[in-house]
Formats: C-alpha cells, structure tokens, sequence
C-alpha cells in the first residue's frame, strides 16, 4: 500500500517543541522565526527531513506557516484547511489565522517582535518581499538565518537519495537536446546567459529523469544551472545518477557546492520570483553576476506535452481506467454497510496495484462518505473513518502514477438510494462537466473564459464550488502542474498538449458532497460539419470511466447534454470492456448503457 | 425622421481638399498632419463642425484616422470599416492601413516626414505617448498645432449651442449635490484637488442636464473642473444654460476662458490620461499644478443606475417594446417584395415617432437584409438598399432615446420560409443569448467570465462572432457606455445597477446575419428554491419583445432553456399587449404562445 490511514498528527508535542525553539531563537537573539510548510523546492510533497511545520506544530496540511514569537505563535493556512487546523493544533498553543486574508506581515505588525528570523532556502523571493514591504517603516527587521528547528530536531531524517531513472524517449518524445535548445533560446529571450533552476519537476523534465525522493511525484529532487553555452551544472549526491552513464555537457557535483557555483557565477543569471528560494539572490550577487526575474523557461514547454506523452496518457488513462472500472463493479456487489471509507481506498489502490504497472498513487485517494465527501481535501484516517451506508453517497477521487503518464478521476456513487436532492445536485454538476469536455474555443482563449462553464448550471440554482475548475497536471509527474488552469484567474491561453482536470462538484456541509472528474487535454479542434474556417482549439477526453447512471436526472440534460454522455459511455465500453474481467465487464455494460 | 439614408460621402471632394491641406502644411512647415475622427470630447458622435475627417476624405466611419504628408496619405480604419473604407476613399490618393494591427507610428517611421502635426485637442494623452514611443529615437519631431482643417474648410459649419435641459430628480434619483459629494471623495481619494472633465455624458451626469449638440446622444458639449471645495466650473456658450437659473456652486463661462482656467489651477489635478484631450497636460504644466493621472471619477458611479434609472428604463422599454411590435406585426403583413431595408427603418421610426415621447433614436437603425444581414455596422443608404425577400432574413438593430431611458434592441425575423441552416444558427445564437440572460453569479464576476457563456452553442457548431457580446447603455445618455462590457478583455467585477447589451449574432458573409439583443440591468439575484447562502448578481431584462419563433428549433433546446423563453414570451404578455393595437396584439397572442 502506497497509502497509509494512520493518524499522523502529533499535538502533543507541540509545546515542547515550541518552547525548544523559543530557547533556540534566545540563542539566536531572535524575537519571532517563521516556520512555513515549504522546502526548498516548493513542492506540494516534501520528504520526511523537510516536514518541519508538521513536527512542530501537528499540522499536517499541504500548505502553511506557522510565526512563532516570544509571546504568541500563529498558523496561518487558507480555506482549504480551516477545519483541519483545528483538529491538529491546539488553540491554547497557537492563534488561527486566516491566509492570504491576513499576512504574516499584517498579524506581526502590532506585535513585540523586533527581529524576525527565517530561512532563506524555504521562502521565495515574492514572499520575503511582500513581508519586507508590509514592515515597512516599522520598528522590524527581517533576519535571513539558519534554520533552528534543524537544531533542536534531533531525530530528523536524512535526505532522501533515490536514484534517478531515465524516462525513455519513447515516453518524453523529446531528447534532452532539444529540451537544452528550447531553454536557451528562452534565456536569451530573457536576456539571461544562465538559468538557475530550483524545482524538481523542471528538472526532471528537463533531464529526462523521474526519481522517487517524495511521496506520490516521481521527480528527482536537485538543483541546476543551465547557461547558453549547453553546460548543465546538477547539484544533488551524485550517487544519486549512477545509473545514468556520463554526459558531456552535464556537471554533477554534491548539494554542498550549488551555493559556491552561485558565487561564481557570470553575466546575467535568470531566476523565478515565485519559486526561487530567497537564498539565492545573495549569493548571486556575491557573485557579481545580474539578476533577470522572469519564469522557469520550463514550465510552459513542460506543460504542452508531446505526441509521444499524449500517447502515453491515453494509454495510462486505459489501464487506470480499467482498475477503477474493476472497483466499481467490486463496489457495486458489496453490501455498503461492511464496508467503510478505509476499506474503499484500500480495495480501490489493490485494483490499480493488481495492473502490476503502479508506480505510485497521485496523491493520497480521497474517499469521503455522506459528510465527509463535503470536505474538498479529506484524507480518511483510522480515526475519521466512516461507515458507508445505501443512502449516502460516496466521492473518491484517487490517481495513479504510471511510468507512461499520471491520472486523476473522481466519481461519485449512489450506494443504493440517492435522493432527490443529490440527483438535482449531480445533474447540475455532471451538466457543468459536459460544457468543459464539449467546449470548442478560439485560439487566445484562457481558463478564465471557461470556467464560467463548469459553474453556469450550478449557479442558476443558486449555488457554487469554491474550489477552481481544472488545474494542470504532469507527464508521469506533479497531479498538480502549472502553468494552465481553468480558474476565473488564469489568464495564459491555453495551448495545444495542455493537460488539465475537469473537476466541478457540489458541497453541503454536513451533508453530502459531489465531484466529477476527467482528465482532458487541449489540441486542435477536428473540423466539424458545417464549422466555420476558424482556428479552434477543443479538448480530447483522456479519462473512460463510467458515470453514475443512477443519479441524473435524464430529463433536464439537453438533447446535446444527452448525445455526450451516451456518446462517452459508448466509448468507455469500446475503449475499457476488453481490459476488465468478467465481472466488471458485465457490470460495465449496464453502466455504460445509453440513458 | 431622425435617420436619412443619403449618401453623405463625397468622395471626389478628397483630391481638392487633400492638395489645400498641403498648401497648408507648407505655411506652418509641417512634413506631415494628422487628421483624427475625434472631438475635443472623444464622443462616438461628432457634430457637423467637427466632422473634419469626413470633410477631407469622404469616409463616415466612426473612428478612423487620416495621416496626409507630402508624397501619400493613408487612411487608418479597424476591422469594422474595411470595406466601407474602400467605397469611400478613392485608393489613387489613399493607403488603406488595417488600424490598430499598424499604427500610426509603425505607417510614418520609414516615410520622408520629419515634422509631423496634430491638434492637441483632438488626441487623448494615450495616444499622443503611445505615437511618441513609437518614434523615438528617429529623426521625427511631434509638434502640436492649430487645427489646418479649420484653416482650408471656409464653410465650416458652426459650434452647436442647443440649450441644457435639467433632467429631473425623479429620473435620475441622485441629486447633483449628492454626485458632487461622491465625485470629491473619488478625487480626494486618488490624491487630487481638481478634477477636469470633458467628456460630454460625464458632464451631463453629473449635473443632471441633457442637450442636443450631437445626433442620438442627448449630452451637453462642454468641459468642466471641479475642486474638493465643491465649486465647478463650467466652460461653453453660456446662452445654453439661460434656463437653468443660477446655482452658486457653478461658474458658467465661455469655452475660451478654458485654457486661461487651467494655466491658473494649483495644487493636484485628475485627469484621465485615456480621455483628456493631449493639450491639458501643458495648460496644467503652465500653471505649477501636479498633475494625477486616473480614471474620470464620474464614470463608474454613472455606470450603477438608480432605482429611478432603472424604473425609468424598464417603463421606456414597455413603450419602445410597444413600437417595435407594432412594427413586427405590420411587417408581417405586409408583402416582403414591396418593401425594402430602407421602408423597414422608415415604418420602424414612425411607430418609435407616435409614442410621441421619443427624443432621438439611440443610434442609426441597422436593418440588413440577406447578406447586408452580415454585415455588423450596415447603415442602409439609397444606394445600398435591398428589397426584401420571403427567403431571406431581415435584421433590425434599433433604439430610441426617451426622457427616462435610452434603449437598443436587435431583432431578426424570417421573412417567409427559412432555411434550415438559418434555423440552426438561430437557435444556437438564442441559446447564448438566453444563457446570459439567465445567469446568475458570484459578485466579482467581470464581463470576461461571462462571455464565453454565450459563444458555447456557436463555438460547439465551429463559429463564433466577431464582436463583444455586451456593451455598457447610458440613462437617456449614450448607447455605448463604458465601463462596463460582456467581454473576453472585460476585466471590471459587473455591479449592481449597471445596464449591458446581451447581443450573440451569427454572420455567414454574402448570406445573412443573425442577431438577438435584449438590454439587462445586473442586480442582487434574488432567493430562489434550494440556493445557498451566497452572495450572488444575476440580470434583470428589460427588453419585451417576442423572438420569433419560426426560426427556432424546439427540439434542440435544453428544458430550461425552452421553460426561460416560454416564460419571457409570457411576460411580454402581460406587460405589453395591453399597450399595443388591436392588430398588433393579434400578431401579438401568436408570437408570445409556448413553444
């Protein structure tokens, strides 16, 4: 089992550890130390030895600060994790802050706290910025430092040192060369003559590598720089690229030497604001050499996959496709009552673990019963674990890695008697779903111009989700990917290769909850008879799964609403009924019977 | 009648008119001039003695530019004007340059013209920087001028000076002290102690007045400062305020006390850089003043209608929608091979004229017939005009002004035996059409999020159109009001009270055209069965006219949106037929009965 349901919160501990650090930042002569959630890389995952806001304090979210002061400590998380920062932190220990509403600039303002420490390597340069702009004119002074939880964390784990894998070029359908190429025509684009490259994903897409360093996002973590003559200097324990034979124009070298190659740097150096750690910016300036701010020239090339990775998505999406098919049907003949949230995740990772091709889960499987589906990011535990009942509905929304692409479903199940409601409710939604999957647009379109979409039927009822549309995700890397999304707040226009999710729902608190997801990637529209000569783009399904027959209500989907899904469960039968046993094939024709 | 269908254009006036241009140039040592379409007011109406670009070049477009030097001249026109561009400026004297793709700037850089004319009061800020930025480091000087037109035209017709009238308080539901008061904490807020103001409805608002200076925009022609201190200064004939009896708050001036007014402001002064005409900014720098550059602080207040605006508004359409059935029904009866673009328009207006309460049309009638259809900025003239046909489709796109509401409305109406290709695109366009008109969405939401809502139907089928599908509508003021838009670049949160356009159309070119315009105010979207507790704006449509129903599929529309246009049929019931004959409430039933 990549996933475990074990409690793994410690709040118990947080008032010793929070007393040692205050003992530490004394040391320091310190008067507050900024813990965030974050490592060096900004990644959603990090490894165990990075998990210092979780050690401290309990909280185990995927983002967060906790600002420890002399007299007071705060955690600061956003929506997603109001509740849960509850359950984890006690609130005699620390304040409950709601961020971005309120920064950590704004909440230590009117505080007794003169010398603020933090830790170059964990925070960018946009966030120390803004911070440096809100104390402003006060009596504060922010103090780059060590890090002091490394200090008093005694036990902590060492640095993960999995080897790197090369992902073949039948998979990337690009070489490293032309990756090289692409880049350096983006730094000097930017003026730059070297870039400075601080996220895994970049550089595992770069090299080609995929490595296992944290949970659920197969990248190997690093550092590099690359410069416009072709020489990449990678910064990691080199006995993490044994396997991968010598390379002319790569350099490897241990962590310990990145920060001297920064010093003597050259020329103008490119770095990303938003995900460059804040150390970097002292460093290259020892060095003499001039800073350019502008994106990792990786992201958006990255982000528009190649043939070859679109080839292998589809192909992943099958056999992903297949174990969430088996599962359903294995649900469907369970009695729902001997069966619980646990025993669901664990049924559905044996389904996708039996395809023997698993490299991992995307992310842990949200699996949410009756309420609990309500909670856009619960993660079941053995303490929260919920029975399943005929007339609750149960969301999970699970992923799998896969050497040949990375997938992301949800479905929601009736278990037996679903009432009115929710099928208005899952109506709505699944309406929301078809108008992504079926939207045809301009050339210039971004996601801020669909996602109004997803919501339209949704908020003619009077209701909404607070959650984006569709987010970006990887090639057999990150679940979550930027740049593209479909958010009222993105405005890059989507591009050809883009992958994203499609992901509208509905909650009610204390109730029930209902999301539907596929997997869907932007290319040319095909023309279409009687179409216009315009230059469209539209998107191709990645993801064929069945969905909940039994809760829409056919009635109230347009007749066009009506063609696309007999239209997609049609092709589920096509594309998944031969990969399936016998059992879930027979199951799988009724639920992929026209309505 | 308020519309004429002469043709205006004069093209072989250009050559003798051109060659005194440049006799003129001559004198004042000029390489090259630039003749815009715009005011002193950048209106979209001009009046006759600023009609200098169609006295010099024959075209009637409303926007567009002319730049004459020695050896060529070129005519700057959008997308909208391409072909009336080319049948009105003979091709042996002009360039026709496809704006703003190429720039001024771009058009004169690589010419033999080192110094370049304007008249400062006929270009904004923006465009005098942007041109500037343009030829920058070349061997070209900008120098501000008298206007040559004004020199060369001997009978240049007179400023207009029609009389203010006060609009009263129970249809603007905001007294001018009151606009005062919010106009000032506008200016003490973006840090001014003066803002000027020039243009025309912004004027109008804000001292609840109405005039006649320009066609189908009942604004006062005028320019205006007003200081924290709460004393405006109002510059123009002063015989066109006799009747407004003195207020003590009000200086009324001649315009020629402008220029002296500004060189004697102090301290900080607001302009807006994408409206003030260039030639304020030296005034101002003469004075010692500082000038601030942002938005004309009465724009946005006057975007959010009153309740006694929109109260205003929903009566003038009950009457305007009274006029138009009279017209659809009489239309219907007649005989479409007697009758022509032109008799439409006319038989239109007429019905408008016997409301008796109509001040102006909004804007000249659009009515396009088969493939005129097509074309979106179509004003019909003897030349143009095109019998009707039972075959084919007519468009009308009309308004009128009315003391308590300007309206705008587009109808297209089978004339006979549609096509099924004109039957589909119909449908689809209607299905945008009513997906706008039954949104409902969070308060944040801009034009941009909204847009694509009604584009899906036609980008489904591989069409679009190429306009916004929503413009901003001013109270018994302009047709076309910022800033409020439904559109992809739209970026401004919609607010209560604004009025919009909802205007999908579908152009096939040499065939027909195809569009549906209702106006709809934005406003707290009030309770409904089963919504949440969420903070929502939805529109409220004030246009009640029938859609005609021979052009729609019923099969191909979703339940809601059949049960969204049965329920507006039957509304148009009730609030109009009482209003209408008894020959048009006969056509009336019929056109309103269910699908």
């Amino acid at each position: 089992m990549f996933q475990t349901f074990d409690v793994t919160s410690r709040p118990e501990q947080a008032a010793p550890r929070i007393t040692a650090l205050r003992v530490a930042m004394t040391d320091a002569r310190l008067d507050a130390f900024i813990v965030p959630r974050a490592d060096a890389h900004q990644g959603e995952y990090v490894a165990a030895c990075d998990e210092r806001l979780a050690w401290l304090t309990g909280f185990t979210g995927s983002a967060g600060f906790c600002v420890v002061a002399r007299n007071g400590a705060a955690m600061f998380t956003d929506g997603r994790y109001t509740m849960q920062v509850r359950a984890q932190c006690d609130a005699d220990l620390f304040e409950y802050v709601d961020w971005p509403a309120t920064s950590i600039g704004e909440w230590i303002l009117p505080r007794k706290a003169e010398t603020i420490g933090f830790d170059p390597w964990l925070h960018t340069e946009q966030e120390i910025n803004a911070l440096r702009d809100t104390l402003k004119g006060s009596d504060k002074t922010l103090v780059a430092t060590h890090n002091l939880i490394d200090k008093i964390w005694t036990d902590r784990p060492t640095r993960p040192a999995a080897p790197a894998v090369a992902q073949p070029f039948e998979l990337t359908g690009m070489t490293t060369e032309d990756k090289f190429e692409l880049v350096i025509k983006a730094l000097q684009k930017a003026g730059a003559q070297t870039g400075v490259f601080t996220l895994p994903d970049s550089i595992s897409w770069l090299l080609n590598i995929r490595g296992s360093d944290v949970a659920h996002n197969p990248v190997v973590q690093a550092f590099a720089t690359l410069n416009t003559q072709g020489k990449l200097h990678l910064f990691a324990d080199p006995a993490k690229f044994e396997d991968l034979g010598p390379d002319p124009r790569i350099v490897i070298a241990p962590r310990s030497e990145f920060n001297p190659h920064l010093q003597g740097l050259e020329g103008t150096v490119l770095i990303d604001p938003s995900s460059a750690p804040y150390a970097l910016r002292s460093l290259i300036d020892d060095s003499g050499a001039t800073i350019v701010l502008g994106d990792d020239p990786c992201i958006l090339p990255k982000a528009c996959k190649t043939e070859a990775e679109i080839a292998g998505s589809r192909e992943a999406h099958l056999r992903d496709g297949a174990a969430v098919i088996e599962f359903l049907a294995w649900l469907d003949a369970q009695d729902p009552a001997q069966h619980s949230e646990i025993s669901a995740a664990t049924a559905l990772e044996g389904f996708r673990a039996a395809t023997n091709q698993l490299k991992d889960i995307s992310f842990d499987t949200i699996s949410g019963s009756g309420p609990n589906g309500a909670i856009v990011h619960y993660r079941v535990t053995t303490e929260t674990d919920r029975k399943l009942s005929e007339s609750e509905l149960l969301l999970v929304d699970s992923g799998g890695q896969y050497v040949d692409g990375t997938t992301d479903i949800t479905r929601t199940v009736s278990l037996g008697h679903p009432g009115a409601e929710e099928r208005a409710a899952f109506t709505a939604v699944l309406q929301g779903m078809i108008a992504v999957s079926t939207a045809r647009f301009p050339r210039g379109v971004a996601g801020a111009h669909l996602d109004a979409l997803a919501r339209a039927p949704l908020w003619r009822m009077g209701r909404d989700y607070d959650h984006g549309t569709g987010h970006g995700v990887g090639s057999y890397l990150s679940v979550h990917e930027g740049p593209q999304r479909i958010s009222r707040v993105s405005q890059l226009p989507l591009q050809v290769g883009m992958i994203l999710s499609n992901e509208p729902g509905y909650y009610k608190a204390g109730a029930y909850g209902i999301r539907i997801e596929n997997l869907i990637v932007v290319r040319e529209a095909p023309d279409i008879d009687g179409c216009d000569p315009r230059d469209m783009l539209d998107f191709e399904t990645l993801t064929f799964v069945p969905i909940d027959r039994d809760l829409i209500n056919a009635d109230e989907l347009a007749p066009w609403e009506r063609d696309w899904l007999d239209s997609y469960h049609a092709q589920v039968w096509d594309l998944v009924s031969a990969r399936v046993s016998a059992s879930a094939k027979e199951w799988l024709r009724n639920a992929t019977a026209a309505l």
